[in-house]
């Protein structure tokens, strides 16, 4: 049992680029108010010209630019008002030369006009006329009918979970479903002999409760899958084989937490490596924690085997499984995660080859690493972040700036 | 009409630190695997020691570290296996001097034993005889009993909202319901003889679909909160009135978009005055776009009148909204907004003593900002973030390095 080989370990650089099973989810049509996040499958067109019709950006006065010009306070140019424009109304008026039409903010311009006057440059000569004391040029406080978008032109695009202000341009425009990918569905499956529900009131000598599964679920929701918790399966090679092979039938993404000693992680890999072709593409990625990875493509569908330790699993699905479900959910620009620059405490060392992530607690601008056993949850729970410590580097040096990706 | 006041013009960092009406949501239960970006209502303490159980970390043996002082390649520590510890379960057999008991990762440390040698620093000296060739110290290849968090420590702490791992070291600590704020119910009144329902297929002259809402909507769920559309009310001031008043009486926080004309703004800051004390705080923010924007304080209530455009009641509302809807949902350490930093494209005139809001398209670096009417919502499409120009800046120079606040 000493000296056991991992026999395709891959860097964290070749994972994210080059592990793409095939797997995409079916497009759905979702009403406009439950879009928040979702995938739109396909760019999101105009259907007419937003926002239809010429409309002032100011409350003032339509008129007809070339009558204004060359006013100023000691020369004004004098209009007489010959109606107003009322909000959400067509304009019944038209504007001829030397006349001028009141408009509130988001009037329809009326024929004639080419601009509006904003009130503050008016005043008042006589009942029925204006002075206009600045000139207004052509387009001046108004938008054009297509000035928005013109028909046509595309709203939001595919690939990029929808955003509050795409929600409403999309209304504006009258668009209130939206083909959108389904959410993946990830089943989540726990393994370990010691492993029992998080609702277990007493434990046994000897167990421990499911922290994953809940923490993956509340991962997978936040890059837009569905989580589908399968519950824990015993170290049983048949038993696990079964639940592995529903699971790859009915999900788009598979995960399952290996047993934490090799003997439960081997157990894990021979049941993964029958579930189908092209079969496992990483056993083992160069990363700590989570060095014991397992990857791989089973017709299409990603099965991702986390390290046994909960803290582990959820610095590995963070960095790698969450790419995979965006990605089978059909998202090509994935949300950035917020980061911020400290200066590291003390030094961590690193051994070159492998990546490394380390958890820190941020105070006034300082990181401080967290160490601790990879079997300690605590460390994630307390932490504000983490830095990556590059493959290359042999560790960082305590003042180094370093980039904190913050949990959210 | 002309020269109209704002009365109580307010900074944004006036606002944000100085706003504050008292209302808080009440206190609720909700399942663990429900309670993802909940926030609860006080620190959550471990009920007992975890993991509960001295535990091994490696694969390995349970050892007395005295029977391995010394021990080396040449000379090692010969040790008597006398039984194996299974996962999940007690171990059944001490470990007395010169004696090992082979352990899994995960296993619970036998009496007698105070370490774990690693399986690589073992050899299979014959039958039931392992060969040591490192020293081990008291503590090495284990876990404590309440190494991951003794009895009463914190687990998670009040008012930031609740991150997957998180959820995962509650649910070790078989902690599975939580009591967190509720959240804020958050009304949404849309204003404007103009303004349409969305799924309005063909426009009259001058109507505009109401583009604000769903995205309010969005926003407040990111925030915590739950939307609660209140629909259009016509420009008519015994209608708006009525409907604030319910709103008031019946949610947490109240959010008006006031119609986009200077009269239409009047009318809602009239009914806003009458809805309870204190009363208005702000009149006017000092920021573009969104200067008329209302804040006002109605029984601790607190109600926003956004401006009538689409764009500038978004902007104001990520900007101030967000942060008070968060409050009243109990959050007192918010997440942050993931940035990036670029190379402004070119200038951005301002003027001193306001803060303007520049929406920016990035690429490569390069932060190009997005000019336009206020009225154009498509801008706020194709944004990618936006930059704040300070109060005091009269502008931004093309080449400056900006923060980048991003939209996801």
């Amino acid at each position: 049992m000493a000296g056991r080989e991992f026999f395709a370990v891959r860097t964290v650089a070749e994972t994210l680029a080059g592990f793409r099973p095939a797997r995409r989810t079916a497009v759905e049509t979702v009403a406009l108010d439950e879009a928040r996040g979702r995938v739109p499958a396909d760019p999101v067109r105009a259907p007419h010209d937003l926002p239809g019709f010429a409309r002032s950006t100011v409350d003032g006065y339509a008129v007809r630019s070339a009558d204004t010009y060359g006013a100023s306070e000691g020369l004004p140019s004098y209009l007489d008002v010959t109606g107003a424009v009322a909000m959400g109304r067509a304009a019944e008026i038209a504007v001829a030369p030397g006349n001028a039409v009141a408009m509130p903010t988001g009037g329809v311009m009326p024929a004639g006009a080419d601009a509006v006057v904003m009130v503050e440059h008016t005043q008042e000569a006589m009942a029925g006329t204006i002075e206009v004391v600045r000139p207004v040029a052509p387009g001046d406080g108004l938008v054009r009918a297509d000035e928005d978008a013109p028909e046509g032109a595309e709203l939001v695009p595919g690939g990029r979970p929808l955003r509050p202000q795409d929600l409403g341009l999309l209304a504006a425009a009258g668009v209130t479903a939206v083909r959108v990918h389904a959410r993946p569905r990830v089943a989540i499956v726990s393994t370990g002999d010691e492993v029992v529900e998080p609702e277990t009131a007493e434990l046994e000598a000897g167990q421990v409760r499911d922290a994953t599964a809940v923490a993956l679920a509340a991962l997978v929701r936040d890059a837009g899958g569905e989580p589908d918790p399968r519950g824990i399966v015993a170290d049983e090679p048949e038993a696990l084989a079964r639940v592995l092979r529903d699971a790859v039938a009915t999900s788009d993404v598979v995960v399952v937490s290996a047993g934490s000693s090799v003997g439960a992680r081997d157990e894990t890999a021979a049941a993964v490596a029958g579930l189908g072709e092209p079969g496992i593409w990483a056993h083992g990625i160069a990363i700590r924690p989570g060095k014991p990875t397992l990857l791989a493509d089973c017709g299409g569908v990603p099965v991702i085997g986390l390290p046994g330790n909960p803290r582990s699993a959820l610095v590995v699905f963070r960095l790698i499984g969450l790419p995979v479900v965006r990605r089978v959910g059909g998202m090509t620009s994935p949300p950035a995660d917020p980061v911020a620059h400290a200066r590291l405490e003390r030094d961590v060392p690193s051994a070159a080859g492998r990546l490394d992530i380390v958890q820190v607690a941020l105070r006034d601008g300082v990181a401080a690493p967290l160490f601790g056993a990879s079997a300690l949850l605590s460390i994630l729970g307390a932490a504000d972040g983490y830095v990556v410590v590059p493959d290359a580097a042999t560790g960082l040096q305590a003042g180094t700036d370093v980039e904190v990706t913050l949990y959210t």
